[in-house]
């Protein structure tokens, strides 16, 4: 080993190595969302990232997606993807167990996703997100509730409606424009996508892709706002009913933008997205929209299902921006100094005890001074320090130490875990 | 998508699919372990499973890992591998940090880790491992921390000292057995390879194969055995109370088994591993040892470090076989029938109600008979049922159904909470 250059420490690059405060941190996040689903129902689920390849090249996922996948050939000649979003393979396990499942399903999965791209500020190799479904349930109903989750898993964190806004849109809406207008579908599709990127475009780029898709001085967009089409105008009443439903239940941050395409193209129905209400944010905190088509793919009948994804990423950065991030610990909430060596056994018996009453305990092993044990207490972020020698056993009283405020209070051994618990 | 053949349900070979349930019984594994670890002051990491080839090129991990890794080219031409173990990482992480961390460590990590094998029971190309390390203790103190948590988390299960045993050996002592021979450092790791391999051998291969490593009609192991040479017994005595340490803080599974030899190339010292006392489940369930080594790969002094991993699967299998698997439950706690559609809207307020107390809710929003709501709630194993309609809403009494005994209590919404939560 020895007569080697020493081998790098970084990462593999556009991945993050977490270190206990930053996974602590992001375990937090994951925490209020896993959370707020329980108390709805939403049961979790999970998956290998090993996929076989053709699941994303069945063209419904985002062009940019299946260009963007880690593919691989295995040792058996296997083609093997990681997953690069996670929709794909929930199909294909709903599909794989559509006979025994107990409809509809609410399930949610909070993990990595890969995609192979240029690593740049906000956006990683790896990057994290928890998807959540509703399966089985058609029309507005479930589209309704999809949103609503995606509105309480933010209002969880703390955020407050001007924090935020949620623009739904509707693909059904589009595509009866589309066929009012005498488009085809794939033109139809054509348009979602130049609609879609839109933000990447100039304003004059913009017109001009969209002029390709006017009939007689009109596009479906503007159409769309006219609505002088009798069967575009039902379609869109039909809309603005479900967000009618959602403003009643006190959700006056949805608006209706039909500007809101998303890439994938296995949507057919709802979509939505969600935007910070700071400009300086401009990304989707998370997006999503009805699938109806994805698990026929595997066979059988097609499945109405709705659902969203968040990204762990962007929402941190949206609950950084509001100061609503939650405070991260990794660490224990004593620590019990030993004045000598002798008095490690004894700490350890009374950390034993504290531990069997839920308390997280670290014990000082090292030979230490006290004031060195206190000194790595406080680099260690741990909130409460108390020395346990020979004196303290025999009275049963520790002097307690709230390291921040350096204030000290003598307590017996029993009232220690009613002040240290969390 | 209607032209094509339907896609194959199957996840990617060799990989698992964790429906709800499933990953419900895995993560209340994960969480026995992450708690207990969590009282001791142990903090959570986390890297990406994609890393740089080199980390496992550097002749330090078992053999068998590096010709089953999973490692591909990346589009810039990078070589990746799918983590098979997490030391490499957690080393190449310290060593990133080295100067700003403050020692010692207590880090754990639970994630999945992937090998490319032949998948047999037990045996999956993707698994779920427990990580725990200590890092910055010198010496037996560390070694007999280790050793303590990996009992500590078997017994926060449940597990009683007769269903497992610890079984400890040294690096150190075979090192001085073959040194005291006169074998070379080469010699000594081939033998102690022949060790390793001797529960897949037959009785007279192994005899065979251990005959070249004795010199004057002895070999390390029976040196250990006879303690004839003063400096192995030296360190024979010394590796001893850690063992006496050990018992007398009440565990009396740990036992000397010199026939540990544990196939990473990177143990320096302690070696150890954990077996079932049920001889049908004879893999080991955690194994680990130190690794004083593995840090400086990266550049720098030498680290002291120890640690151990638990295989989940392994781990399942144990408290399977003792019944001390945790129950797992995926879903809500409360079904709220709704006897009409026109219900569903104050069965939702109640629900939302019942959600900002922590009990987990779910409401019908199908059209279906209260009967079949029922049945529904029963096949979702949710353990309570009540109907909310207008006579419920009126009176503010529920009739609360718990469906295992099928016993139905007149309960007013609000003691709802006390009687359902977990």
């Amino acid at each position: 080993m020895t007569d080697k250059q020493p081998l790098s420490t970084e990462p593999y690059k556009g991945v993050h190595d977490y270190y206990p405060l930053d996974w602590a941190r992001v375990s937090s996040v994951f925490e209020t969302i896993r959370r707020t689903l329980r108390l709805y129902g939403f049961e979790e689920y999970q998956a290998s990232p090993l996929e076989r390849a053709e699941l994303y090249e069945s063209k419904t996922s985002e062009e940019i997606v299946s260009q963007q996948t880690y593919t691989f050939t295995d040792r058996g000649d296997r083609r093997v993807t990681l997953r690069p979003e996670m929709t794909p393979t929930l199909a294909r396990m709903v599909a794989g167990r559509r006979r025994e499942l107990v409809y509809p399903l609410r399930w949610f999965s909070i993990g990595n996703r890969f995609r192979y791209e240029r690593p740049q500020k906000g956006r990683s190799r790896e990057f994290y997100q928890a998807d959540v479904d509703i399966i089985g349930i058609e029309g507005a109903k479930a589209e309704g509730e999809a949103v609503v989750m995606a509105y309480e898993i933010l209002r969880a964190f703390g955020a407050e409606n001007k924090d935020f806004r949620i623009r739904m849109n509707s693909r059904s809406l589009i595509n009866a424009a589309g066929e009012a207008l005498g488009l085809s579908p794939l033109e139809v599709t054509e348009y979602l996508s130049v609609i879609d990127r839109k933000d990447k475009m100039s304003a004059e780029d913009f017109e001009t892709a969209r002029a390709v898709y006017r009939k007689n001085g009109t596009d479906p967009l503007e159409l769309i706002e006219a609505r002088t089409n009798e069967s575009v105008d039902a379609v869109y009443q039909e809309f603005m009913e479900l967000i009618e439903a959602l403003k009643e239940r006190g959700m006056d941050n949805v608006e209706f933008d039909p500007t809101i395409a998303r890439g994938f193209l296995y949507y057919t129905g709802l979509v939505f997205e969600v935007f910070d209400t700071n400009p300086e944010n401009p990304r989707a905190l998370l997006g999503g929209g009805r699938y109806d088509g994805l698990v026929a793919l595997y066979g059988g009948e097609q499945v109405p299902a709705v659902g969203f994804a968040i990204g762990v990423e962007t929402l941190i950065d949206f609950l950084t921006t509001h100061n609503l991030l939650p405070q991260a610990v990794s660490g224990a909430r004593l620590f019990i100094g030993t004045p000598t060596e002798n008095d490690i056994a004894s700490a350890q018996v009374l950390a034993d005890s504290l531990r069997k009453q839920g308390v997280s305990v670290l014990v000082n092993v090292s030979g230490k001074s006290l004031g060195d044990q206190i000194k790595e207490a406080v680099k260690r972020g741990i909130p409460y320090f108390a020395a346990y020698g020979e004196n303290e056993a025999t009275s049963g009283s520790l002097k307690l130490k709230t390291l921040e405020s350096g204030q000290e209070d003598a307590v017996s051994k029993d009232e220690l875990v009613s002040i240290i618990v969390r």
